[in-house]
This record gives C-alpha cells, sequence and structure tokens, in this order.
C-alpha cells in the first residue's frame, strides 16, 4: 500500500518540515522509498491544540459512542490487512503470520475495551446520599467517578509494531477513557504506523468524531518526543521501550512547570526460578520450552526470560545439555532493527568480558541482515549477586543461566533483584510449599508471578497486569495491558450537592446506566 | 499529659540527638515545657528499617486483622481525650470543641476503612479462567488484585493537628491498604504527636502487630524529611501542606534512583463562583456565609474561599455591603504558629501592593497573640486576568472579590484557573442552565465541585475526593480524604497458572471473602 510520507494532524494531513527520513528493510538492509517528513515545532503543536480542543467534545461522548468508535477502528484495521501486513512485513522483517496474529490482537483489543465502555461500571462511581438529620452537622449529597485527563501522548514501541504502537494497548485505553491522543509514530516502521493512522482518521470520520481526536506526528530525532511531552497542553504519557527512553521522558514530565504522569513500560529480565523437584522430573520439556521462550520473535519481547535461576543437582546438567543442543541447531532470525541487532551483540560481549560469564551455546546464523543469533550464558549465583550489571536487559533471544548453591542462594538471588514485569517459578507441589517465601519476595518485584509456564506472551484479559515496579516500569500502580489500563487516563471528581438533572447519568438517582456502583457504602449490582 | 520528647522507633523510645526543640503556645507566645528531641539519620532509618522488616508480616495480615487495629487506634485514641485536646489546644491554639470534633473526625476515618477492610472489595479482585481449547493458544488462568507497596512515609500537617496529622488520613489509609508507616511529626505541635503516636503504638501491641508497624519521628530542620524521602526503603510518601514543602517533596523523589509516588496536597484558592440569579435573590445569605466560610478555622483550611467572583449587579453591591459589614464587627482568632501568622499578613500586603487590588473590609484584632484578622480585598477580573499571583493561596481568613463586568469574562476568569481542590457555584435553576459551559469549565480545574453550598468542610465518606489537578495536589489521579484514598498505597499484581492453594483468598475459586469480582468480565457480587 502507499503511504504518503506526511504527518496526520487531525483530519489534514502536512509535511512542513524539510528533514526527511526512510524506512529501512532489517533483513535486506534496503531502505524503502518513501521519505516521511519528519515533524516540525509548528505542527506538534498544532496536533496538541486540535487534541485540545477535540477534547472538550470527546469527553463528553457516551460510552456507546467511544465503543464504536473504537470497533470502528478495528473494522478499519482489517479491511487494510493485506496491505497493512506487507508493509509491515518489510519494515520490520516480522513474519506475516506474527503479523496478522499481531493484527488481531490488536483489534480484539480495541473491542475489549468497548465491551468495558458498555457495560460503563470502570468509573467507579461513588454515591453518598444526603442527611440533613445528621449531628452535628448535615450530611451533604456527594457522588464521585473518574473522568478522562485530557490530550495524551502515546510513543509507538518497535518491537510490536501494531500491539504497542499507532493502534496498540494505549492509544486504545486512552480513546476508551475518552482521552484524545497524539501518537508519535516509532521511526522503525513510519509506513506502518502512517496506514494506521488513516484508519484511525477514517474511523473517527464515520463515527463523527471531532476533528483533533487523533493525530499521529512522525520523527526519527528526540526533539520530537520532547516537543510532545514538554507542551503543557499534553496531560500524560504513553511509552514502550527502553530503559533510557522511558526514564527520559520520565524526567522531563517530571520537570514541567505541572508535572504529568509518564506511563513508561521499559522491559525487563523477567527471572524464571526452576526449583528442585520439577527439574529432576521435567528437565527435558522445561530445557525445550525456555529454548522457545528465549527465542520468541526473536528475543524481541518485554516479557523475554532473560536470567533462568537453577539449583544444583545432577539434572541440571542434563537440563543444560538440552538446552544447549537446542540452541545449538537453532537458527536465527531477522532483528527488528540493525541498532537493535547492534545492541544485542554489544550487550552480550559485554557480559562476556566478565571473567566470571561463560557463553555454553551458540545459534547457527542464517543468511541476511541483523541477524539476532540466539546465545546461552551462565554464571554462579556467587559472582551474580555481586555484579548488579548482571540483571539488566539484553534485548534479544539470550538468556543467562544463574547456578545456585543451595536454597539460601536461591533466596538471596531473589532479594537481590530489582523491580521487573515478571517472574516465574517452576515447581511441583512439594516445591512450592517448600518455597512458598520465594513467591513471597517475588511478589514484592513484579507486576506478574506465574507458575509453570514461560512468561512470553501477554494475555489481553481484565486481570492482566503488565507493568512492576522500577526500572520496569515508571509507574507501578498501573498497567499497559489489560482493561484496568484505562485508569492511567483518568482521575476521580466529586460533585457536591448536585440537581440530579446536571449530574452525569453515571451518577443520576435512577442509575440508567445500570452500573456498578458504591451506594453509601454498599456495592450495588443492578 | 506527660510527653517525653522523644522519637518513637518501632516499639522502642530513642533520643540520641543533640538538638531539641520547643512547641510554643501561638496564643501566648510562651513555648512549652518538654524539649523535643530531632531525630538523627540512624533514628530515621532504624525507623524505616523496622517498618520494612514488619512490612513482610504486616501485609500478610487479613483485612479482620487490619480492621482491629485501626478500630483499636481510634480506642486508645478516645481513652487519651481529654488530655490530648488539652496539650493539643495548649500547641495550637485551636478551641477544645474546634479539637474534640477533629478527634471524632479521626477515629470516625479508622473506624471507616475498618468497615471497608471488612468488606474486602477494594482489592478490585479480577478473574479471568483458563480456556484450555482457545485457538490459536489456549488461555491461561490470571488473577489480579491491589497489593500494598511497602513502606510509606507521612508528613503531618499543622492545620489539622488531629485530622491530617499522625492518626489522620494518610496513616489510616495506608495502614489499611496494608503499609507500615514513617511518620515525619509536625513540628508545631510535637506533644500532640507523641501522645498519638503512643496510642497507635499500645493498639499496635494489643493487636500483636509486629514492631515498626508504625513509628514516629520529630524534628524542627527539613533534614529529617529529606532522609525519609530519599531512603531507598520507603515507597510513598504522604503530605499536607504548602506548595513550597510539597513541590519539593516530589522533586526530591523524583530524583530517586527509584522515583517513587508522593501524594501532596498543597492546598488551594477554591474558587467561588456567584450567579446572577441567586445573587438577587440572596445576597444577603450568600455574603454571611461567605464571611463565616472565609473565617472557619481563622481560615487555616486547605479549601478555605480564597477567591469570590461576582457578576455587576446593583445586588453585588448589597452582597458587599453585608460582606463588609459582617467582617468589620467580627474578632480575629488565634493562628496556628506564629510563622503562619507572618506569613499571612505577609501575603496580604504583597497584593494590597498592586495598585488593582482595594482592601474593603477588615475585621477586629482580639488580644493575644498570632492573631488573624479578617479581611476582604477587591480587584476587577481585567486585572486579575493579567496577574497570575493573585490566583496564589493566602492562608488565612480573606478572600479576594474578583468584579465581573459580564457573562464572558466569569468564563474568562474560570478558563484562567490553575488546579484548584474545589470549586463552588452558586446558582438558581436557571444560572445553572445558562452557565452549564462554566461547570464544564470548572470540571477540568478541581477535584470536587460544589452547587450553592461552601467548600470549608470536607466530608470523610467513599465519594469524597480531596485532591485535584496541579498545584493543588502532584497526584490528580488520587484523592486525600476518603475511602478512595487507600489506592494511593497499593499497586496491582497478577498472578498466572496459580493452583487455588496458593492463591490469595480474595482469588480463590469459591470466592471465600465474598468480595465483589470481576469474574472473565462481568462485575459478579457474592
Amino acid at each position: 500500500m502507499n503511504t504518503s510520507g506526511k504527518n496526520i494532524l487531525g483530519f489534514n494531513f502536512s509535511s512542513q518540515g524539510e528533514t526527511v527520513f526512510f524506512a529501512k528493510n532489517p533483513a535486506t538492509g534496503y531502505k524503502l522509498e518513501t521519505a516521511y517528513h519528519e515533524a516540525i515545532p509548528k505542527e506538534i503543536d498544532e496536533a496538541i491544540t486540535l487534541a485540545e480542543n477535540a477534547f472538550t467534545l470527546y469527553r463528553e461522548k457516551t460510552g456507546e459512542e467511544k465503543a464504536l468508535f473504537l470497533e470502528t477502528i478495528a473494522e478499519e484495521l482489517f479491511q487494510i490487512e493485506e496491505g497493512l501486513v506487507g508493509l509491515c512485513a518489510q519494515e520490520t522483517g516480522l513474519p506475516d503470520g506474527r503479523l496478522k496474529g499481531e493484527l488481531g490482537r490488536t483489534t480484539g483489543q480495541l473491542k475489549l475495551f468497548a465491551t468495558v465502555l458498555r457495560n460503563g461500571s470502570w468509573v467507579d462511581a461513588r454515591v453518598d446520599t444526603a442527611d440533613s438529620n445528621r449531628k452535628p452537622f448535615p450530611k451533604p449529597d456527594i457522588r464521585q467517578m473518574q473522568i478522562a485527563l485530557g490530550p495524551v501522548g502515546v510513543f509507538g514501541a518497535s518491537n510490536f509494531p501494531l500491539a504497542f504502537s499507532v493502534a496498540g494497548g494505549d492509544t486504545a485505553s486512552a480513546l476508551a477513557a475518552g482521552c484524545t491522543v497524539v501518537v508519535k509514530a516509532h521511526p522503525a516502521h513510519p509506513g506502518t504506523s502512517e496506514l494506521v493512522g488513516k484508519a484511525i482518521i477514517a474511523a473517527a470520520k464515520r463515527c463523527n468524531m471531532p476533528d483533533g481526536v487523533f493525530s499521529l506526528v512522525q520523527g526519527a530525532s528526540i526533539a520530537v518526543g520532547q516537543a510532545i511531552v514538554r507542551n503543557p497542553l499534553i496531560k500524560a504519557i504513553g511509552f514502550t521501550g527502553s530503559f533510557r527512553g522511558g526514564k527520559a521522558l520520565f524526567d522531563e514530565a517530571a520537570k514541567r512547570e505541572e508535572p504529568i504522569p509518564v506511563y513508561a513500560e521499559m522491559g525487563s529480565v523477567n527471572p524464571v526460578f526452576v526449583l528442585p523437584g520439577i527439574l529432576k522430573k521435567n528437565h527435558q520439556t522445561l530445557a525445550e520450552g525456555l529454548s522457545n521462550s528465549v527465542q520468541l520473535g526473536a528475543g524481541q519481547f518485554c516479557t523475554n526470560p532473560g536470567i533462568t535461576v537453577l539449583p544444583k543437582l545432577t539434572e541440571s546438567n542434563l537440563f543444560e545439555d538440552t538446552l544447549k543442543n537446542s540452541v545449538a541447531v537453532s537458527e536465527s532470525s531477522t532483528m527488528l532493527t540493525e541498532s537493535i541487532q547492534d545492541a544485542y551483540n554489544r550487550n552480550l560481549e559485554k557480559l562476556k568480558t566478565k571473567r566470571e560469564v561463560a557463553s555454553i551455546s551458540i545459534g547457527k546464523k542464517a543468511d541476511g541482515q541483523a541477524q539476532g543469533v540466539a546465545e546461552i550464558l551462565s554464571v554462579s549465583a556467587n559472582h551474580f549477586l555481586k555484579d548488579k550489571e548482571m540483571e539488566e536487559e539484553v534485548f534479544g533471544p539470550s538468556t543467562l543461566l544463574v547456578r545456585t548453591e543451595d536454597k539460601s542462594e536461591i533466596m538471596d538471588v531473589a532479594k537481590s533483584l530489582n523491580g521487573h514485569l515478571t517472574a516465574t517459578v517452576h515447581g511441583t507441589q512439594e516445591d512450592l510449599e517448600e518455597y512458598a517465601d520465594l513467591l513471597k519476595i517475588l511478589e514484592r518485584k513484579v507486576g506478574r508471578l506465574l507458575l509453570n509456564g514461560f512468561p512470553t506472551g501477554v494475555e489481553v484479559c481484565h486481570s492482566m497486569v503488565h507493568g512492576g515496579p522500577f526500572p520496569a516500569t515508571t509507574d507501578a500502580r498501573m498497567t499497559s495491558v489489560g482493561t484496568a489500563a484505562i485508569t492511567r487516563f483518568t482521575r476521580p471528581i466529586c460533585f457536591q450537592n448536585y440537581p440530579d438533572s446536571l449530574l452525569p447519568d453515571e451518577l443520576k438517582a435512577e442509575n440508567p446506566l445500570n452500573i456498578l456502583r458504591i451506594e453509601n457504602g454498599n456495592y450495588v449490582l443492578p
């Protein structure tokens, strides 16, 4: 499909800047045809001013109207599936099957938020009715609900060009919350971004949404993102990417005259603990499962298992052998960009220069550019505990085996961990009883704790937490995947002594939307 | 009642520092007897280390156990009511009646959180059950709930020595959430703080709570607070006080290696809009109501109405006359501290040096030190709109009348406002219909919007929002009063593929706690 290379400012296209950049096919190293115009400050301000003006209208839309809008975006995306997947594959090197799956995930996510809006109970409505006879003072009528924050800046991620990008979780949840959105497209897939942006605009027009409900700005330089964060009309930021990028946005936002929330999901190492009992029983399938999880999507998942903690057992050697063999015969695949592949190699080298770290298996390099070759490293827990650098993310298909001597060393490794998105424990029932303390320690470190599985694969559902303590994210109180993500972009307000006619429907006496409410302290479902 | 002047580090008392300070009776200017030992870094670290160790035990307590603890604190406070109110009156100059009311509010607040814990539904439990037949991938079992963040630092406020101090809203909600608490006592009422701290410790012992669940450190210098915010074991901060103090804590927390949330409620000017229709009808009672609200507690309420926006009408003059007369005959009362009284006078002078601002009425100065004399200033909206300094808080019994020329000027004033805790509109039904846009503008500026009342008086209930956009607070997504305050100190976690026996009760298949849950997207009340 053709792309224009222009920025999308509300319902208009704009290419006022002189700086252009190109997408590159990472598998071939060749650059693609379209020149993308980096947004200039004037264009960014225009997008944000449109978003502010649109917000005063969009925030008044009913749940039904917003639900239809999200569903229409999903419809528009399905209509361009073939062209979109084709261009996206060129820009990212990801296989068609994966991209089709990702598109399905994205449209499913939009539809899931539509069900949340139709249900309506997400606003946490609270009603306390008046009591004029109360002593010593009469009790006033007070009613609370969540309302949208304002225009939101979203930064597309490179590793999920559909699910965590222009119409991904951040945009879907912000639009669901009632916020307008200005997306900064990731420069690794500008064409994909433009196509998705156009689909959103088409949906906005079909649904009579205001001009400015959505905009998309292009840019390869850091200045574009900074201009978004610094604009006083922007009220929150969603970001998925590197620690460095996310932390820079966080710092920038904290320095504003009016600080704003930054939801930066910055990835993590997702430690996997294999306990003795299960290792004895299932060392082979565990090793194969780990090998698959490590290599999924060329290791380019936020939840990739970068550390695997092993007990000291005869079977640990068998586990390692299986893992080594599985990786040794594996073929590399194309990474998303040359710079990601460079960083992967650089980070591996950095680890391997440490005397205590050994490389114990390495995969086969396939033809093509930007190949991410799988690699397994190992280190003793004793050394791991002395060097915090070993806990840093190596974004790519590798894991560091941490060999422990005994139970107390396993516990020490757990206690030493920073915040991560996930932690995984493999164990039999007896293991898990014996290591109950391990689970308690890990609870304080992560957003998702999983047993006898692998962390790659983040289910979009009501219960998902894709988040976790710093440095996994800049705000552990929130999730960036799942329906709970909507409250990132809202705040509570209460109305005191309002006549029924002036209250929002969510808070009216008759509860016309039939939503869950807390009425005088009681949870009431119609 | 006697006080020791010592810091309370878990279950022990400590006075290792050599710096001491004294409380002062603001009404007499005389200092009280007890020397309070400022906590030294070692003591602060000890309190926080105890809080961390206690947290691993306290967070496992059931809702029922925590509820009993909160109720026992309330009981212990009631038992010392007479002595506590007596000492507090000496330290703050506040009348006994007010302090008894405040104690009732504080104990009521503790009991209200106990009911929230017994109900148990506050944890936002979400259950998505597995579906092994789902295509293309099986659906895993995932369950989410809120868990406590860790040790919390609380800064007592001076203006509500019981309700927003040692056992106030921040401590109550943090303990309810499952967090341990280290309080920095406000140096204006150190003895009151010690007595309340001892009551909490007595309750902790009676309820078998771990040593370190609560600590209290004293200090008159900024270093004590800084040491709390900088300690890496502290996971959140609660604060009520000045903009300068709150913003400094926010900046300090953002600079930490691991940034943490700071909930600083920094007060605001709480604009009151009087619309034409109601002014014609009720100018006299409105003026009297405003006079009372402005002078309540010597104007030392976060929600004190500091700006009153008036339309241009004959009746506006009558309103002003009533207000002037009411204030002119009013007697001043003692402010909380000499420095608050100094700042009040200084801020008034700063406003009055502006050529466009007139002082139109001033109250009578009563005998005694630190008297806060009521004063009414006025300015034209035209000038108000040109000078943002006029929107700054003058903490004390004054309000600035902003005289508008027409409806569009009323709207312009509303649009120009920063974030505030509250906004108030007085209007007839017709006024409110005609000024529907005004309400919509104000919705984006405040945490609480009230009609035909006065903002002083913050009801402790489920629907209250005591918060609002910056600069009223540093986190508009939260409230510091009301039961929703509990989620300031929690974050979500999800458990994937857990056997029922290992899940927290809140998430077990049979829902043994009988709480509200979102089960596969449906809200389910047992």
